[in-house]
């Protein structure tokens, strides 16, 4: 089905063409986590509020999204939200604890996701959406966790460092994990669809965690959902991105399965990748340690991915994970000019 | 050079052969952290000493390096100790805290890898290997880590999540970061040496946090000097085996680098590696955290990869990590029933 488009007054088409493999200008650049805590701008809004009041305040969304579009002058806007923001349409109680993460509130029991309301329970996010598209000037693209990431969220209550219990239950009971991927990706589905009807140009799919499966069970498990939720989608013509650190080594069965772009963190090399792989975008890959370190590394690398990806009609500029909560500002600043004045 | 072989009792020489790409018997196994706390008989001398103390002194050392051959029956041993041990040769004070690991003691300075004496400060070491090479009727495997892994712990005072000050050095002062791989390496190279001298039939390189390294930096990092120590030992016709998690996708040039064999971790498939790659053996894959599921899904995961690889004479059959400390004791000694006792 095509996307019944609402007017858009976007001029910089660059990331929406090279999702298509189509750009001739420049390469276009955004970052992951560009909202966010290492913003000034963004400390001001949050001060005194909890996280997840500003994720699920209409205006809070709105504000916080357009900061790194009018403050660092990046080639796309990224909704303000969370990859567990799904939850809410479950009833699903979750808080952020500084320094510590996202916290479950209840330990995790199969019927809590026996039915999902995405509609009206994230209906704050699609409003906040449909001003966005019509507010900017750049793209504004959706998201969402993946199955297995939100997965592993429920289960582990929290981050993880070894994700124990989620292995625990993989390898004790595979077809109920199984069963809890397969009603996330329903409702994971219809939650990028109205992104999409709220404005949204393009999605991108986070399975940040996957890279702890084995082979075999990153097929069933990440990619398996990745396929389902293509499938299920009513917008096939909005480009999908994919994204899971440490999968560079599946780009080939990550392209097949049909996503416009795949984003790759900084342990593949892109014009390596390229090489075997014509028919999907990229997107990547600076390491965000680089924010720790100079600004002549910080420029030289940077250089270094635009030199390999010159001329590359299908090439995001972004990092291969988000932006650290501690990068200073300035430097991520800095960046953003590089690559937008870059010349070899 | 050619080893000055001691006379081995050794009448197991199925990880040799194995290592040589020569096996025509059933596949080998061992296992990584086979000698450890998961093991009752492991905890029995461990109680009310200090891991340290275990790790440098003869007696314990040969107690410990026996157990997983005498309870298990595995085919190989490899030395009870530690990658940080190589410290001890330059002076360098460490401790292994319950439930946190290691811990450097001081705040790290390049100065403290200006000098070594591996041969001295080591000594506890190879004695203990001289006695279990005579002792054993399995080859006995010796190890280091990697110079990479080492500067990490030194860097980061011990374990970490994010490698935060690792990544700082490097960004900031690569040349430095690279002159204290340079250092280590140098001690590592004559490390394992010494162990193979010592009795040592095959060495191990630990290379277990290398993976957090962009696609350059891994190269500089890691691989140049694997290369570094491999030039550079005397006894370049002791197979060495190189071990990193998540670098599946470098085996072609790692395997370039003319290591004897390449010990994958549970995200790469080993039937899929060997289609391209034919001239390394490989150790390896099964997920430790298949301990904490069933039984049913540890011997179909076992008999997966031992279908995958049947006939291959250059598979060691390993897990992709170290044998967790909480794994239950009866499961590991299942897994080597199964590997050993495994029919089609």
């Amino acid at each position: 089905m095509m996307k019944d488009s609402p007017t858009l007054k976007q001029d910089n088409l660059l990331v929406l063409d090279a999702l298509q493999g189509l750009n001739k200008g420049r390469a276009p650049i955004w970052l992951m986590r560009q909202a966010g805590r290492y913003m000034p701008a963004y400390q001001a809004v949050k001060r005194g509020k909890e996280l997840v009041e500003l994720f699920r305040n209409k205006d809070s969304i709105v504000e916080i999204t357009m900061q790194p579009i009018d403050i660092l002058g990046v080639d796309a806007a990224i909704v303000f939200s969370d990859i567990l923001i799904i939850l809410d349409a479950f009833g699903i109680d979750y808080t952020f604890q500084e320094k510590v993460g996202p916290l479950i509130s209840k330990p995790f029991d199969l019927k809590q996701v026996d039915s999902f309301n995405v509609e009206d329970k994230l209906s704050f996010l699609f409003e906040a959406m449909k001003q966005l598209s019509s507010d900017l000037n750049v793209p504004l693209l959706g998201f969402a966790g993946a199955p297995f990431t939100v997965a592993s969220y429920l289960i582990e209550g929290g981050s993880s460092r070894d994700f124990k219990k989620v292995k625990k239950w993989i390898y004790s009971d595979p077809e109920s994990f199984y069963h809890l991927l397969d009603r996330l990706s329903d409702a994971i589905a219809l939650f990028l669809d109205k992104q999409i009807e709220a404005g949204a140009s393009a999605v991108q799919l986070f399975d940040s965690w996957a890279n702890i499966l084995s082979h075999h069970d990153f097929h069933k498990y990440s990619l398996g959902f990745v396929k389902k939720i293509l499938e299920k989608r009513i917008y096939k013509d909005v480009p999908l991105i994919y994204f899971c650190r440490g999968a560079g080594h599946f780009s080939k069965e990550i392209a097949a399965l049909g996503v416009s772009c795949i984003s790759v963190d900084w342990t593949t090399n892109l014009k390596m990748l390229r090489r075997g792989l014509k028919e999907v975008s990229f997107q990547g890959n600076l390491d965000p340690a680089l924010f720790y370190g100079s600004i002549k590394n910080l420029q030289a690398e940077a250089s270094r991915i635009l030199t390999e990806m010159k001329g590359d009609g299908g090439f995001i500029f972004n990092l291969g994970h988000g932006i650290p909560p501690d990068a200073p500002f300035e430097k991520v600043k800095f960046l953003v000019e590089v690559v937008k004045q870059w010349q070899e």
